[in-house]
């Protein structure tokens, strides 16, 4: 018995997320249905950093398995990506000490979030990001309010669904809004993330970015810790898994 | 009446192609759809600068069409992007004069070959290019043989179905081979394309860059104008109709 690495990314388009789920098509599925080819019928269980939900993409997400498969990881990574779908690639293969575990040896995630704001459409684009027309948005307002969120907080307000953990207290390391190309991308790193947490810290980001509030506002959301205060949660086709630190 | 000159970009993947055909979804088909609605209920049929294939896409296909319709050419943009499919944008909509024919006004076209060399897939790029894995193509030799494609040739040895035109002459202005960011770009500017041109010329020049044929070879290919003699079509979903000059 061994254990196995996996560096994965997806288009999350046209998967339901990450997590097995009787009747929708989903990326566990897919690649332990995969594994179960290779293993010659044996069930060989996946467990990833964390969900990703329905949409949502993955640049790095992190994946173990323990399994007696005798194939080398480059002739383990070919074999996986000439049998999976093309909206799921493999990155890297490694073999890892017995206790690995892709979620729990996690110390950092980092997402990005990324925003669309030109007037006219894109066509290659609108699966990638949130096509936000109505506004050029102020991306050092965006900044200045983002700054309120670095650090170690309660974050509830940008939880769905709370209290569902025991604690909703994250240390956010790394925090970004800035202009690249063409888009805008908003870079949050942390120990952990909250149920749609960066979706909703960029419908508050937006918020400010559009003008609708100073940036000062965040703090305010933040130190109320009201879900209601917050701004939307941005739909799923902007967000990406981008790496995971271990 | 009036003559309207749209530019509109369409991600060609869901699409049999721009022509409207009665069993398939085409641009043109979806275009006409929504002018039908905006006429309230009167045909307007829409010419494109020439036909794009199933998978193939634009950034900057030109159509024109007569109507009667009354909105503004800021409006009618505004009401098309509302009302069309998100895989279809229209990037500018401009009253011109009646003459203005999408097609036979046309005096040079621009086409993207988009190759993408690396070893791992990436799942963000599948659609939107041909994913080539087997080598790293050199983009140097490549250009040395496109160089004997530039001017004015009969390139009936880089034409589907010949003989199905009166000429197979035509003339190259530009025939650039680069790198541009983790791509490679074969950019094709002509006075006109024979069908499935840039995807021959692209399998030909692709039998260059992995070391299968030397540069000089695709001189000899276009001298004897034998079908048979060049490169496969390479597949249509890296092939992009970049703009249309009048």
């Amino acid at each position: 018995m061994h254990n196995t690495k996996l560096i994965i990314s997806y288009d999350g388009t046209d998967f339901y997320g990450w997590q097995r789920q009787k009747e929708f098509r989903t990326v566990q599925q897919e690649l332990e249905e995969v594994l179960l080819k290779l293993s010659g019928g044996t069930v060989i269980r996946c467990h990833a950093s964390g969900r990703t939900d329905t949409g949502v993409h993955a640049e790095g997400q992190v994946v173990h398995f323990h399994s007696e498969l005798k194939l080398k990881p480059d002739k383990l990574q070919l074999a996986l990506n000439s049998l999976l779908p093309d909206d799921i690639a493999i990155l890297s293969v490694e073999e890892v000490p017995d206790a690995f575990d892709a979620s729990r040896s996690a110390k950092r995630k980092m997402y990005r979030y990324v925003i669309f704001d030109h007037r006219v459409p894109d066509v290659f684009v609108r699966r990638y990001a949130w096509h936000y027309p109505q506004h050029r948005l102020d991306e050092k307002l965006m900044q200045q309010g983002a700054e309120a969120l670095l650090g170690t907080h309660d974050f509830r307000c940008f939880e769905t669904e709370w209290p569902n953990r025991k604690t909703s207290v994250r240390t956010i390391t790394h925090l970004e809004v800035r202009r690249v190309d063409r888009f805008l991308w908003i870079d949050v790193e942390a120990n952990g993330f909250l149920y749609n947490m960066v979706r909703s810290i960029t419908g508050t980001l937006m918020n400010v970015g559009r003008g609708y509030w100073p940036a000062s506002q965040v703090k305010e959301i933040l130190e109320a810790g009201q879900r209601t205060m917050a701004g939307p949660t941005a739909p799923p086709q902007g967000l990406f898994l981008m790496r995971v630190t271990y």
